[in-house]
């Protein structure tokens, strides 16, 4: 099977695997399987009619520049619908400081190609988004994690790091995947000063932003950097690139995300993304801009919220009834995860394989910690948590993946005890 | 408005730019300029009632999938229907050897990123694809430059660059893209030997391969790579990788291109494409499988061929009846461009300036030459031409967008004649 293309790959690439959770998506497309492995909204939640709506009148009114080339920058109507969608968070955003990246997956690519040269150091939570550390492997990023708990990064663990300058900070302050945690006010303020005083930016990821259950909602970092106060000239020198997506709040399938950033930097990684896509589809930003436009994303993410929070509440609940008192998880505020933990000394690949025989997925935790330079994490720690999606299945589904899933991890506690252990089948059969 | 992010940029993008036909896309926007700068095709021939009707059927029949996330690989019915779509050329392609890109733009930049390590020297023709090295650029290619004459890459100059084992030989075969010139079916049996002969792989460039005006469809090298003659088992040992699009058959707003490879390449171009966009947006992938589906796509391809080899008629006719008689330019057989030579010592920044003032936009020749190892186009050479493309203007345009650029060029002309050249305006006015 070896060609000589095969011989010659780039050095770059050596590290590069596929992701657990892309190949899980095969998985789960098994008739009966419940899905709690991808991070995927509810179709139920997609607004199909504003959607046809939407296409009619641009194919209608607008065919001649919505199937054409673009420009790199985006669409310059929906660039504008986003620098006030994000000036409502006291961000002093125009059209300049917006590129339209496709998807926010490529906003992490982009500022990878950027930032980052071989060796770069860049600080992450532990755990932190896979497509992340998926985006920055591929340009030779190494890492530095700093824990989190149920407040998010522990910031006050981030001064040692922060003395090593690393190259940025890369966060997700909003009910984090995977952990499901949220970063509290306090510590917002915190990580932006430190930030400050070390010179080191921040890169903040926001997909669920909008998506809270409780509580109030929190500005986001970069309405907390200084930089960002002077009303005159947009968002000019701050230290904060903010990243978000419509994946969550209209539909994954159109790729449209954005970054927000200090025009000079929007620049260069428009120059990065005439290179690697040209533009992202002119057709979905015009599409995008019909359906979001006259309120409607702020009145369609009313929608999404109830639904979300009534399956949120229906997993908690059914965690609760079905699990054994030695599991804990995380209590999301908004979101799509939440994130369990298992006792020390767990045997994740058995109850991984386990519940897939038993057609549930999930995603084990193992995939979303770094490989630190300065290892905080050893490998039993990593194997002790499943990432649980929760938006994806409906309130029945849930409840009964659940209680499959507690079989699952029943069968495996009892096996932890047991030096030797019996055959899958034997330890199944136990529940 | 330096920031903490201005001073951190990876040394990758120390000779990133932005590319002229990108900026010149803004320019060509000024009402009244006839514009035969971009790559652009004509709004008239996109297949609007077509489109109207496949996102109706997409949205009503399958929006819990079409806008959901979906696998990186592609949408299936699509690479089933490209592959067969390859198979006319008697290429044993199967599903496996199909990648679906963000545009072929896309596929440019995940094979630099899978190949290209710093400094590694990629083969091209003079001129190329400007497009192609923006994408190789920023992984630190280098490049060996191959002339081309109207029958495209000279393939007897091949022997003595296939000895310092270039990482692949780059080459757009059919009415390339800025030459306007074909490879002869003698070259191209030559080019895949010396390939297969030196052990160099072949990455073939086809946006616009169908768009033939006159002369018989040559086949593509992948068709002629002999590894390619196994009935069973697909395309799974060859030594060309093939890219193309629908960005000229269908609608460039769609961005929708892909990779004809070997399946091993196609896992790990996979695995680059999940960190950089995860997938092509799923919506535009359903809608493009209902537009091109049940022989539309043939049979649009039909009407486009009509409407482009009258314009380039027009724009052929135009040139005889008002250029000079030092000028010359390439016959293409098909695509959408051509290529004007001005006499040595022409001031190519003067004509293009006084070109836009008279309302025509064209894009300069030297973008085009890759800047090589060993230097065998000097600046002289690469500052005599012109791409134009007769794609997107009306036919009346054409006629009068060239009568205005020979009044641009003959006023050059003269100006060369004179050592100190007066300023542009007098210039103008001679003519």
């Amino acid at each position: 099977m070896s060609t000589v293309w095969t011989d010659r790959f780039a050095t770059r690439t050596r590290g590069v695997t596929s992701s657990q959770i892309r190949e899980l998506l095969k998985f789960t497309q098994k008739p009966g399987m419940i899905s709690f492995g991808g991070g995927l909204p509810a179709p139920e939640v997609f607004p199909v009619q504003r959607f046809q709506d939407a296409c009619h009148k641009v194919l209608t009114e607008q065919s001649d520049t919505s199937l054409q080339y673009g420009e790199t920058e985006g669409y310059r109507p929906l660039r504008e619908l986003i620098a006030n969608y994000t000036a409502r968070e006291g961000v002093n955003a125009k059209v300049e400081n917006v590129l339209i990246t496709s998807g926010s997956q490529q906003a992490l690519d982009l500022i990878g190609k950027l930032f980052i040269n071989e060796g770069d150091c860049v600080l992450v939570e532990a755990p932190t988004y896979l497509g992340a550390l998926q985006a920055f492997n591929v340009y030779g990023a190494t890492y530095e994690s700093v824990a989190s708990d149920q407040n998010g990064m522990c910031t006050d663990l981030l001064q040692e790091p922060l003395r090593s300058n690393p190259k940025f900070i890369y966060v997700l302050p909003n009910f984090q995947n995977p952990g499901g945690t949220t970063l509290s006010e306090e510590r917002r303020h915190q990580l932006v000063l430190l930030a400050e005083r070390y010179g080191v930016p921040i890169l903040e990821d926001d997909p669920y932003g909008q998506l809270r259950y409780e509580g109030k909602h929190l500005p986001p970092l970069i309405a907390l950097d200084h930089h960002n106060l002077h009303p005159a000239g947009g968002y000019s020198i701050g230290n904060v690139i903010y990243l978000s997506t419509f994946s969550k709040t209209l539909a994954p399938g159109l790729r449209v995300g954005w970054i927000v950033a200090p025009p000079e930097i929007i620049g260069k990684l428009t120059q990065l993304k005439q290179g690697a896509d040209l533009h992202t589809s002119t057709f979905n930003q015009f599409v995008a801009y019909e359906v979001a436009r006259e309120g409607f994303l702020e009145q369609h993410v009313q929608l999404i919220r109830k639904i979300y929070r009534e399956r949120r509440d229906v997993m908690l609940q059914a965690l609760t009834q079905f699990f054994p008192p030695e599991v804990t998880w995380t209590h999301p505020h908004g979101g799509l995860f939440l994130w369990v933990t298992l006792p020390q000394g767990s045997d994740m690949p058995a109850i991984f394989n386990s519940a897939l025989e038993q057609n549930v997925a999930f995603v084990p935790g193992d995939s979303f910690f770094a490989k630190s330079n300065h290892e905080r994490n050893n490998g039993c720690e990593a194997r002790r948590h499943m990432r649980l999606n929760f938006s994806n299945a409906a309130p029945d589904q849930i409840r009964e993946g659940v209680r499959r899933l507690a079989a699952a991890v029943k069968a495996n506690l009892c096996g932890t005890l047991i030096p030797s252990e019996p055959p899958l089948e034997a330890r199944q059969s136990r529940d």
